[in-house]
């Protein structure tokens, strides 16, 4: 299986992050100093080169957005949630796993990611059905962050939110019917934070299972914020309340 | 001079708004309820409603994303500075204005008008030149919010912060370059917060004028967040250093 990245960020980041890059098509008689810095960072990676029409791009991509540039790349390598706690380990740090039950919109899901990658969530949970995948319009909507970070698909949330609980982690989730405010409450850690979906927020089953609910005060007409604005208040809260920790 | 609102949630907020609807175009022989529910709501503000075939509605659209229901309203009222210090006294709070330093994806500028809008920002500054203005793209991306929501116009931004000094504010900037992190610093009140462009962030000149910039600390190895979400993590950090400080 493969998949197909396109434009210039994209391929930069698929080059610099962990997929295996198989083939990287630049666009013929193009000079442009971007453009020839992803052909020297291909030949570093030993990645082959090759040098199309600009129809023949526009053919393979489906589009003319591609600004010069597709790589193929191999399809995106879940991660398992022991990778996850093997990286925390690594770095020393108190694991801090986002789930995300239920993204629909790419944009949003690709969104959640680039912010949890910034701010060294170690890895992200998201289920296996009904929910966006990683697919390359994730990838761009994360600015490339999903090449730095481990994504997990479980088949059953709640199953591996059981699975958390017995590694020690707390189920954090945010929701409008929490009884504190997001910043009022110290946040115990090892953290799972569970963000829900756009309009629907976390199923009930999901947040039954949460030990803690947080909800993020609204003082507007409009009463709801974007998912990944609301994810990005959470995680962000976390690194906080760790910073002046110092855990 | 006219918008074209489009789509039930947009067409919503606008009735519900402060914005004079003109007319509301309903799709002919629809009994969804939630167009009529919009019907109900025209009604009541006693805007003329209109029933039309598909085609015209798609015509007048310039695209079928309509959900069967535009709106012609007059064109976005832009406010003054004055209005949003009046908006803050009537509420009896600290003023918290938001400055704008050339957004120029309309997705973007959305995006941080509801956050603002949900965290009871008392009015956004814009500039008048170079940063995407109130489209109807905006308005959808804000889910509305652009019609509860002061915004006012700048012919140049380092002048109305000079006004904004005069007025007792405080000028704080988001940027890379800030010696603390946001979350470390008492921000001092009343606040005129400073969120920079996609990719080049607050421009030199008005920088200068910042009287503290404050930082993101980011982990990854991505290094930037989205101008979205970087305007919402400070934008409720004022709000919540003003819950732990009651003012």
């Amino acid at each position: 299986m493969q998949d197909k990245i396109t434009g210039i960020n994209a391929v930069n980041e698929a080059l610099q992050g962990g997929r295996k890059v198989e083939m990287v098509y630049l666009l013929e008689g193009q000079e442009g100093q971007r453009l020839q810095a992803i052909k020297e960072e291909a030949i570093r990676h030993r990645v082959a080169v090759k040098f199309l029409k600009r129809e023949r791009l526009d053919q393979m991509a489906g589009n003319n957005h591609h600004q010069g540039v597709i790589a193929l790349v191999e399809a995106y390598p879940y991660a398992s949630l022991e990778d996850a706690l093997a990286l925390a380990a690594h770095r020393t740090e108190t694991p801090f796993i986002v789930i995300l039950d239920g993204i629909e919109d790419p944009h949003n899901l690709g969104a959640i990611i680039r912010t949890a990658e910034c701010a060294g969530v170690h890895g992200i949970i998201i289920p296996k059905h009904h929910a966006a995948e990683i697919t390359p319009a994730v990838g761009r909507a994360s600015a490339g962050a999903v090449e730095h970070m481990l994504v997990i698909k479980a088949t059953n949330l709640v199953n591996t939110i059981k699975e958390l609980k017995e590694q020690g982690f707390w189920i954090v989730g945010a929701d409008m019917e929490g009884l504190n405010d997001y910043y009022d409450c110290a946040i115990p850690t090892p953290t799972a934070l569970v963000i829900g979906s756009e309009g629907k927020g976390i199923r009930r089953l999901v947040k039954e299972h949460c030990d803690l609910l947080l909800r993020i005060p609204l003082y507007g007409r409009v009463n709801s914020l974007n998912a990944s604005v609301a994810g990005a208040l959470l995680i962000y809260e976390v690194i906080r309340q760790k910073g002046v920790s110092g855990k």
